[in-house]
């Protein structure tokens, strides 16, 4: 046993420093990363982080913060030089106190996100962060990344639905920022630093989040329109009509929802006839179902009228609007079963996206005629999951994704000419780091690079990630 | 003329370097500083401030950035020493562009507040920010204080409406983060670092800011309940029932009402009876005005029944509305026609913010028996303006100033263990900055420090402010 690996025993105990059995911390969920850790460590407090990080910075061993590890660009991963160490928050993962009036919840960075959500309904409470790992996935990875997801049009990323955060420094001190406060201009906002920082600043230990009052009604619609250009003027319409009761606004090709009733035969496309687009919106409120059904029904009968819509399938009740967001929800996944693509999580300002679309798609079938595009995603944040699969006659699968640097170059190309993000809400971990750097100014770089070497002077949080 | 004047004078003309008349830029609003300024400078563009910085960096010449100058805690003007330039942005004062889909509009740093307000309301949006000073405070200000208003319960603080930045850094560079995305994660979120440092950063010079469909109805009510713990469970109850259209919610204390209807006699109290307590609160949405009234009577009735409320008074309409309000607005001037007093601008989790009251009250009253509290502020969002009027039988005016630092620390230390802010949101400045190192962590104070050093090695960017 080396010196580390026993120092590191007596602070978290045998069972908590793993040795081998590497396989669910160092590999990434979709398994593109496979990581080859010294060891992995997992604390029971935040003080026992602490610890643990005064010995790495004390030895100068590389640490590598993880939660739930269902990143996608390998930002909880460690590198192939089996020198990190994976501190591992995944036991620290109880709800500390809910608070109905200040409607705060304080967690522990391993908290599960599934069972926030649930704890806040038992409570008569949301917390509106929802994604598609939410049975796995772990509120600190979701605070270090600013996880997004399908209600950020009402409720905001994760940032804004954070108030407090204790944080371990990469000096092993423990910061105790975890405030329930809704208004503290006392200096410099720390969290919001760790906030999005993929672990490269500190190890999140705990967070106050904020707690929204349960809506009593949900209306699901699924509309069908003629063009990206459409979903912005029935965006604009729906908000000038039903204010923040719009919660969720999914644009899906035609194409996108072929994949998932070919792929998934229990689900059957909503509406009839087909069109070239269609729209998933959820609208929520606090007043009865009734009132809530008139007043979508009214709102889209007048999108009709002016000719934003074709048509449009109002859910008749829960099950029938579960059924929708089933189609939306099973995209990725019917994605995989076609065969692998070429993946884009960017961001658009919202005016823009139909013009992105046309010129991403033109611009790639120019260079690959027969291309497919498959878009799909939160357009009522400017959030598109731009996702190419390959020409059927001249590429398989595998020579297509030969292509995914080229690929990867037109569309983010594209994405800049119109003051876009090449990562809207998965963040640059590994993937993107070498990417940002075209897209970024140098200027920006630097100050990152700075304010890194502040806070971490000895790069030992998370090295070669982001920056 | 000196050198350093001769070359201002070169990047802005002559016209635009300011060598006496010092007055409108030197001393605070309040009239608690007397700033002597080496110069005055105003670009009239982003590349003039990134020269005039430059410059300054080169010369070493300490730099006191300036927007509206109706700051409450000395943050904008210079100290005595004769040494600071002051930088004004007040001649960039253009709205750039209004984008009614992405619902954003990009403005000058020297924006007017209400310039801004009414551009929204012109393209049929809201721009939620509002605050007394908004004749004549500027965008850049704002967002270098963080600051709060009335409508932070439903649309956050100034840091929550700001969705890019452009601005100068203290090497004189010039950081063009003027984006309009909703979602972004492509590294640290620097404009976090700018919004709320109150200037020693660097200089803003545009943002990228959110608008919001604008409301269809306002429904203003006047509440009369016994004590803020009421007002606890009424604002739980509105906001179960009513969601997110509850836009205000403040508190107000009789003593407090009854000095505003002493000193402007054209205002009445709007309910005949008098009650220890009151709330003003204001509900909007995107619906037709009968239908919010109809929603605001029954939640408010059974408020009642509940017994949460005394009694309560539904404005019949908008006039009534602002009638409401002109009491609420004309707090903060009854009571400088009452006599000075000692303020603090507090924040608390909501749920405690009781508990707080009655603690501070009873802790004055011990020190100084007789002693009168003022009581009022945006309850909604745990923000309290608690402003601590003499006794009057063993104090005057004069020498009840004397014993501000004292009652600072009553109140404050009482404020800490609630786990509280002692500025909520008015900032640092000059008038906290020593006070705050009795309340913030002295790590938290290093990490700000170690920041400061990162973007502003040479320490010229508003020296002595804030940390």
């Amino acid at each position: 046993m080396s010196d580390l690996q026993s120092r590191l025993t007596q602070i978290v105990g045998a069972a908590n420093v793993i040795t081998d059995d590497f396989a669910p911390y160092a590999n990434d969920w979709r398994k593109k990363y496979f990581g080859k850790p010294l060891l992995v460590v997992k604390p029971g407090t935040p003080e026992e982080v602490a610890a643990v990080v005064k010995l790495c910075a004390e030895t100068k061993t590389p640490i590598v913060p993880q939660a739930g590890n269902t990143g996608l660009v390998g930002g909880g991963v460690p590198d192939e030089s089996g020198h990190e160490v994976i501190v591992s928050v995944a036991r620290m993962d109880k709800v500390l106190e809910v608070d109905t009036i200040n409607n705060t919840m304080t967690v522990e960075a391993g908290c599960i996100l599934q069972t926030i959500q649930e704890k806040a309904a038992e409570h008569g409470r949301l917390f509106p962060l929802s994604l598609a790992a939410e049975g796995s996935c772990r509120i600190g990875g979701n605070i270090s990344t600013n996880a997004g997801g399908v209600q950020v049009l009402r409720y905001g990323n994760t940032r804004e639905l954070v108030m407090g955060l204790q944080v371990v420094l990469p000096s092993g001190e423990l910061w105790d920022g975890l405030r329930g406060l809704r208004k503290d201009n006392t200096g410099y906002d720390l969290k919001h630093l760790f906030i999005g920082a993929e672990g490269t600043l500190g190890i999140i230990t705990a967070a106050v989040i904020k707690l929204f009052p349960a809506p009593r009604a949900t209306q699901t619609a699924f509309i069908a329109l003629e063009s990206p250009q459409k979903s912005l003027e029935l965006l604009s319409h729906m908000k000038g009509a039903l204010g923040d009761r719009l919660t969720a606004f999914e644009l899906i090709s035609d194409f996108g929802l072929s994949l998932v009733t070919k792929h998934f035969k229990n689900l059957k496309a909503p509406l009839p006839q087909t069109s070239p687009w269609f729209v998933l919106t959820d609208v929520s409120d606090s007043r009865d179902a009734a009132a809530l059904a008139e007043e979508v029904e009214v709102a889209l009968g007048e999108a009709l009228e002016k000719g934003i819509i074709f048509d449009c399938a109002i859910a008749k009740n829960e099950t029938e609007g579960k059924r929708m967001w089933e189609l939306r929800e099973n995209m990725t996944e019917s994605q995989v079963h076609e065969g692998r693509n070429i993946k884009h999580d960017v961001s658009i300002p919202i005016s823009k996206m139909a013009e992105f679309i046309t010129a991403a798609d033109a611009q790639l079938e120019k260079a690959y005629p027969g291309v497919r595009p498959i878009s799909f995603g939160h357009v009522g944040d400017g959030n598109l999951h731009y996702n190419i699969a390959h020409p059927l006659d001249r590429f398989t699968e595998e020579s297509w994704m030969k292509e995914w640097e080229h690929i990867n170059l037109i569309v983010h190309d594209c994405v800049a000419t119109f003051n876009g993000s090449i990562s809207a809400e998965h963040g640059i971990g590994q993937l993107k780091r070498e990417e940002i750097k075209r897209y970024k100014s140098p200027l920006e770089l630097r100050v990152m690079r700075q304010i890194k070497a502040a806070i971490d002077p000895q790069n030992i949080m998370n090295p070669g990630k982001v920056i």
